[in-house]
């Protein structure tokens, strides 16, 4: 077998494992956790639905779809830090790039560089195509949050003010998707499935 | 909430069930089936990895990967047909048209219209994207199948004949890949993996 295709079969076989991360979000029927693997096809699938709140400015789609299927892969070493937990945001960035480094150095050097590119363009959030992707991840979770009647958020006794925090970015750059939001988190704290 | 933001959402909502739809397929650790979300994010980033092997003809990627992330969803309706029940496929195709009326159609039509034309192009395996997609389909289990001591196969009772049936379109156009695989094929039966 030649090298590329060998380290590309590495790389595949070791991201299985983000199928076996959990996250607080429960899934929409509530009966358990879900995965990173599912949220990453999840928010993949939003971002080609969703474009058209993005406004006029084109997006590069693909861009935004191959950021979303790995913006989760250094979990596999870091694991899955809470939105809302606040301890285990010290040293996340470096622990999360120490993962990368690992496990996207396991492809072949120009599609390993690619990926630490697009990971790093993700996290930074700051072109155009990093903020729409960051905006489907953001929103998923508060779907699921929303419709399971605040599950993880009661278990972790969030308040409105920080979910409202976390999608503020969304109101210049997609006003509807930003009321949209809003409007659950406002029901959310009327039904109480969210603290004020 | 204007109609077009209501009907995705609503198709959002409604998707999450591919999560809960488990497939023959275990796991790389061989701990539990794999569900068809987790499946679909997989093989998604598989087709941004391995388009080389595909020959020097470029391919949309977009469009791959979109027919990945939505091939399975009419499983939500209609279940999973393991690739080697022979009974499972009788009607099969007529039930997952149903589905796929039924689901795509929570969309905005131009978006619900946009999604049957993609899975109808999966199905019918025609165009180069098709047969790429489906490629990434047929080795992705393969790869979990061999790396688990063919856990699947073995409780199927498979045969190598079958398997390499289903991969031999590849053979004329992804020759590596096909070798690969092959190799796998053939050393799963030394190892007694798979019936020969």
């Amino acid at each position: 077998m030649n090298d590329r295709l060998s380290r590309q079969i590495a790389f595949i076989r070791e991201v299985d494992k983000l199928k076996t991360i959990f996250r607080q979000t429960y899934l929409m029927d509530a009966a358990r956790h879900e995965n990173d693997a599912e949220h990453s096809w999840h928010i993949a699938l939003m971002a080609w639905l969703l474009e058209e709140h993005r406004g006029p400015e084109k997006l590069d789609v693909l861009r935004v779809m191959k950021m979303l299927l790995i913006h989760d892969i250094v979990e596999i070493d870091a694991g899955d830090t809470f939105a809302y937990d606040v301890q285990g945001h010290e040293n996340q960035f470096e622990r999360e790039r120490q993962a990368a480094v690992r496990i996207f150095g396991l492809l072949p050097s120009d599609q390993s560089a690619e990926m630490m590119e697009l990971w790093l363009e993700f996290e930074q959030r700051e072109t155009a195509e990093a903020r729409y992707a960051a905006a489907m991840d953001r929103i998923q979770p508060l779907l699921h949050n929303y419709y399971t009647e605040g599950k993880a958020w009661r278990e972790h006794r969030v308040t409105s003010g920080r979910v409202l925090e976390r999608i503020r970015f969304l109101e210049r750059e997609m006003p509807e998707l930003h009321a949209f939001v809003a409007g659950l988190i406002d029901d959310a704290v009327k039904q109480g499935y969210l603290l004020p």
